[in-house]
């Protein structure tokens, strides 16, 4: 598994800097974001380095799976129980803040920052 | 596969009603969203109705990776070089408004409607 020393989900991924996690298995973590743009914001993650959604292709797609299907469980069990967003932002365009793919999971009630 | 005969995009996958196709295989399509909301505003769908993430568990996992994994190549495809945005809005609080599965993939240039 491919990391680098030099990004904070990696070192969060690796227990070096403490996240309110909510699940944990072997290639994915989800934890509270640190800004919560709604009133339940996740991010879920792959444990290895993958810089965006633009470096995945087809041979990730069984963990991106993974990712996207555990979303509305994590939803759920975090209160939003009335629906959620799910956002991968990718590159300049895409408005990408950290450079380690992570998928936002936003619910609860509105209006949201980005709702 | 399952089909919703009151469902708009179950129509658009049978070819009842026109789309601007961009890409399509057996279980997948993806089409430019008709009331685009960036330079660049694709659907991509399962062709199975589905009626949100909500509605998908594990075993849909694998067709969920591979409408994550399809993203990049057709926002690069389509002209957004600089990077694109994916989302799922599923249910109420999530602002889903056509109840079949649908990712949008927004690229291009700045600013977008919901960039």
């Amino acid at each position: 598994m491919s990391h680098d020393p030099n990004c904070l989900f990696c070192k969060i991924a690796a227990g070096q800097i403490p996240a309110a996690k909510v699940y944990e298995d072997d290639e994915l973590l989800a934890f509270k974001d640190i800004h919560p743009a709604a009133p339940v914001h996740l991010l879920v993650i792959p444990k290895a380095h993958i810089a965006s959604l633009a470096d995945a292709d087809a041979s990730h797609a069984p963990l991106l799976g993974r990712m996207l299907a555990l979303a509305p469980k994590l939803a759920l069990e975090q209160g939003a129980s009335n629906g959620f967003r799910v956002v991968i932002n990718t590159g300049h365009d895409g408005g990408q803040e950290i450079h380690h793919l992570h998928l936002h999971v936003m619910g609860g009630p509105r209006p949201w920052k980005h709702g």
